[in-house]
């Protein structure tokens, strides 16, 4: 059988879990399947769609910047991901190129317990990442999820498109969320490793046995700040790792048909470790969020 | 380290054995590296030269119709492959793509020991398999080559070109070569798979201990009808595996600068050996003639 051809487009390429994670799956399965790392500038993105096709690849990982451009070079575009906005996943339907939106998926994940009806959310951040989350979030008809950011007013478009309630940034500490989403890099390894979107210490814990959860889509460091402080505060706490291995999993079952063999997460683990250890000004050890 | 990315390229892509070849020398070293197969159609072509660069693709065998159309496509041709109009070979200098002839190197292998100087030789066909062959005659002063083709006098420019003499067909067993070459398609597996450029019994051997010998650029089946009688009538024969194998150990040294393990040649000798058993009329058993 020969083999199938796999990989992560984007630009620039940071250090991607993403080819550990399916290589890992591809032997444990002894699968005949190789997935690589392809570094596409913005004006090759219309060349990586056509090389798709005429190399047979059978699937690809797309990370920043290309997720929203790449959607209209694609030959079909699922619900979910014209929900989300984006595509980080492309599969082969015959000969043509299908855009899926995994990262959604992903970030449900860690949130299937959750009582949705009555849980109030409130999403720091509106960029690539946070509309996967406000579309996972409509997707599970939470109470209400409140969208604060930093930059001014530029939620307003994600608030409206998901019927969030818009929150200027200065009042996030004023309302009772029970789950708190980091979607912004602050906190990610490098240059804003030490900030956070959310100060704990400013929420007045609410009475009776309630939890509280915060959850960060950032999994490198594995405890960002935002994290830590949550969990000195009392809060149960999810990183974003369940999220990058929840989005890896299901584009894995889309390519193979097949379940994500548990030595895929564990290396990714193992991987994420012994990436803790090196010092956090060392540029090598950066990861991207997602993807 | 990342996988790296090698492939063969051809429309249509017959069953090659170059994966099999590169893969194992790959695996035998334990060299992260992948060799695929690539139906790429000629109006494709410049988007496979495209998608080489864009993907970091690091090599590419070239197999017909593309070894000459090619050329124009790379940034640099090296000299033997402008000797024989043809690439057969892509490596990376950096991001620039460059063709060499390997099909060259691999003709001549078998004819290491040659007294070149003193050997006449018949070349038998004007083709792609011919230019490479003609190519690699001149490359090692071989005393008078004589070429002649079935097809008329399409071997007038091949002629020309090499400084060979020409022909005619009818002719084809007056002169006493030393060594009679096949390049033809006569005798391959398939629809022509009985038939033979040449009859031996119309030689008359000459005196003296002089040796004769029969070269077949086909290598499957491993003896060809044309080899069979050549070995019937007392003639030393060579077989296109030796070619094939001799292009295919150019191309891996170009490729990772070590020379193709053994283990390679003998998973390429034993796949021929399983395929002899299948049925001619099967078309799958087929196989393209290099690359």
């Amino acid at each position: 059988m020969p083999t199938a051809l796999y990989g992560v487009a984007g630009w620039p390429l940071e250090q991607t879990l993403s080819p550990l994670l399916h290589n890992t799956g591809f032997q444990a399965l002894g699968l005949p399947a190789v997935y690589l790392r392809w570094a596409i500038p913005p004006e090759g993105l219309a060349s990586f769609a056509d090389s798709m096709r005429l190399l047979d690849i059978q699937g690809a990982s797309i990370t920043i910047p290309h997720k929203i451009a790449l959607m209209p070079l694609l030959d079909s575009v699922s619900e979910q991901a014209r929900l989300a906005g984006a595509v980080n996943t492309v599969h082969r339907d015959g000969r043509k190129l299908c855009g899926e939106n995994t990262d959604v998926t992903g970030f449900l994940c860690p949130l299937a317990e959750f009582d949705a009806e009555n849980t109030d959310v409130l999403l720091l951040g509106a960029g690539g990442a946070a509309r996967a989350a406000a579309a996972g979030l409509a997707l599970r008809r939470f109470r209400r999820v409140f969208v604060a950011t930093p930059s001014d007013r530029s939620h307003m478009p994600l608030a409206e498109h998901f019927g969030c309630i818009p929150l200027a940034w200065k009042n996030r500490h004023d309302i009772q969320a029970d789950l708190v989403i980091n979607s912004t890099p602050l906190g990610m390894r490098g240059k804003q490793m030490d900030e956070t979107p959310f100060d704990f210490e400013k929420i007045v814990r609410p009475r009776g046995n309630r939890t509280l959860t915060a959850y960060d889509m950032v999994y490198n460091p594995l405890e960002t700040r935002f994290l830590r402080e949550a969990r000195l505060a009392g809060w149960d706490c999810v990183s974003g790792l369940s999220m990058f291995l929840g989005q890896g999993a299901a584009q894995f079952r889309i390519w193979t048909g097949q379940k994500l063999p548990i030595q895929a997460d564990e290396a990714v683990k193992a991987e994420l470790r012994a990436r803790e250890k090196i010092p956090a000004e060392c540029p090598a050890s950066r990861v991207e969020n997602t993807g």
